[in-house]
């Protein structure tokens, strides 16, 4: 191909089938030359942060030889062009420095710039040129030097200087939940008109109940709904010892411990807790959560899922058979300005923040 | 239980687990005696409409031997108190005529009513009093006398005086996608202010394509988005004879035919067509059409997702790998006032009567 397609398709290696090709994610190899087109980037890459779920898996697969992980890993980039695990289909980012900047790319980012990929490594042509020689392939964290490339859709976002690199990518890991929660809670915010002309947006008739919301997207959630001034904040959680931790973040005014598999416990948990609920954001990673937040959902309410555990069947069903009038989202990862508000919110709550430095505490 | 639970809670048998019982979808088995709680309604029942994929299960199993098929059924509702395939999870729905009214029902429903159930059977308390006689189990619609209870939370619609009760049916079983599609057209309509106080809405800015709009839902949310006052409508099917027939039925300023698991081509369709979409409607049955519908969808547009075979993951990370900021809703089935809506657009066209009857056509 001479032209570029903003979705990368212009560097997918496969046999068209019936005159088409697939997307970057779902091709089998990609172009990785470092020539760019005009709207691309060439990142320098200095880690590669494998998702758990494919690290666990080269792990399991390989009874912890990291050597043989090692040299998995490196096969497979040799050979597609980009990480992608064969058996979970998941990839992961990366953390690099930019090394070049097509005329024409659409991301803001300047030659110098520490950035991380917010897109998957799926997707992301990759070339390793050290051999993973610093890496013993026991840790998803993986020291490499090689080159990148960035499409016209891609996101990258600059690594802030003033936060440590691990705390500041467990933030934009999950930084697609609280841009999102914000916008969902500002659409039920009343519009309050000041001397019949210049008008404000008040929240704080709104109730939000985040399940999961000790975890990373909850908690950063639960900050979000409350910089959008939601007025009464619930956060489930599925053990005392993390209700505790939770109450003491201050994050939400509500914590209530409830099994979010249990429908019927956790409509009444959240009921009893000042709900149902005007917007449900479910975070927990665990199958069966659909029908408990429709339930703890207000009518004309709005639950966003965020879990990738969720069962879109069961969601479209389980409302159906509810005759509940509830708007249900699949939770996108991206919303425009979503790293940079993740690690705002980080900054403004001392809450949040204890929170993630608890979990990566060694 | 002597208090009732909208949910029907109050009629699971199965033993409590850690307390808490599952909803009557998720239930072993029902409690059926005829006895209301008083916010209850109870059907004398008519016909069994079979939910497709359990009667090709059935059959198959049973290589089509029909009494063999009729006995299952039979032990089945005799043993779990409702119609729910153990292999395919699924029910279907009911039609019968409404026998009593608990005081404190809310469904709206009087004695005599002749009534479609909305919602599964696989959360029905059903009893069969005729052994099925009337059927030769070779077919998904069972004569059947017997009778089934509704809960507070229910949906049933009246069946129309003036319509044939198949094609009635037919449009009542897919009525929450026109009433969404409304619902969501009806968002992205400026609001236009006329003399500085009353105010109107103007949809005729809105772009909506929808993805199958040759088929039930597809051509009932063609219609949805044409009466909410959608500017251009695009219709996308597979073949060139659907296309003929969806051209010929007047729903769609242009009909374009396209692979909707072919995610470029699906947008470079429905860009030639007049897109991009600020809302998209899949109403196709196959899996892998995720990527192709987030790419049709302009920046800040809605997906409404109303296939089964849609798949979360592919929707979440299918629209974080291209960056898209684009709203992807789970077709909820439930919408206040969907049945007598998506009714009256068939009155009100004649291009979607036309469209259905030649399905019912044998």
């Amino acid at each position: 191909m001479t032209t570029s397609d903003p979705t990368g398709l212009h560097r997918v290696l496969d046999e068209p089938v019936a005159g088409s090709l697939p997307l970057p994610q779902a091709a089998r190899r990609l172009d990785t030359r470092p020539t760019l087109w005009p709207d691309e980037v060439r990142i320098r890459v200095e880690r590669l942060n494998l998702d758990a779920a494919s690290f666990r898996q080269l792990e399991s697969a390989h009874d912890g030889d990291g050597d043989a992980v090692r040299r998995e890993v490196l096969d497979i980039v040799a050979e597609r062009g980009k990480m992608q695990n064969p058996v979970t289909g998941s990839g992961g980012m990366l953390v690099g420095v930019v090394e070049e900047v097509g005329p024409e790319s659409p991301l803001g980012l300047a030659v110098g710039d520490r950035v991380a990929t917010l897109v998957s490594l799926t997707l992301t042509p990759l070339v390793i040129e050290d051999a993973l020689e610093g890496w013993t392939g026991e840790d998803e964290q993986v020291p490499c030097d090689g080159y990148a490339i960035l499409f016209g859709r891609s996101i990258a976002a600059v690594l802030p200087d003033d936060e440590a690199p691990e705390l500041a990518l467990s933030v934009m890991d999950v930084c697609g939940a609280p841009a999102l929660t914000r916008r969902i809670v500002t659409t039920y915010a009343e519009e309050s008109k000041i001397d019949g002309e210049a008008s404000k947006t008040d929240a704080s008739g709104v109730t939000v109940a985040v399940i999961g919301g000790g975890g990373k997207s909850g908690s950063l959630s639960l900050a979000a709904a409350r910089e959008a001034g939601a007025g009464h904040l619930i956060g489930v959680v599925p053990t005392d010892s993390e209700a505790e931790r939770l109450r003491a973040a201050g994050l939400a005014d509500e914590v209530v411990v409830a099994d979010a598999r249990n429908p019927v416990a956790l409509r009444d948990a959240i009921t009893k807790a000042g709900g149902p609920a005007d917007v449900t954001v479910v975070c927990v990673d665990v199958p069966g959560c659909e029908g408990g937040a429709i339930l703890a959902t207000a009518d004309g309410g709005t639950v966003i899922f965020f879990s990738m555990a969720t069962s879109f069947s069961a969601a479209a069903l389980g409302a159906e058979g509810l005759a509940a009038d509830v708007t249900m989202l699949v939770g996108n990862g991206y919303v425009p300005g979503h790293a940079a508000y993740a690690l705002d919110l980080l900054r403004a709550n001392p809450g949040v923040r204890s929170l993630f430095e608890g979990r990566l505490a060694p």
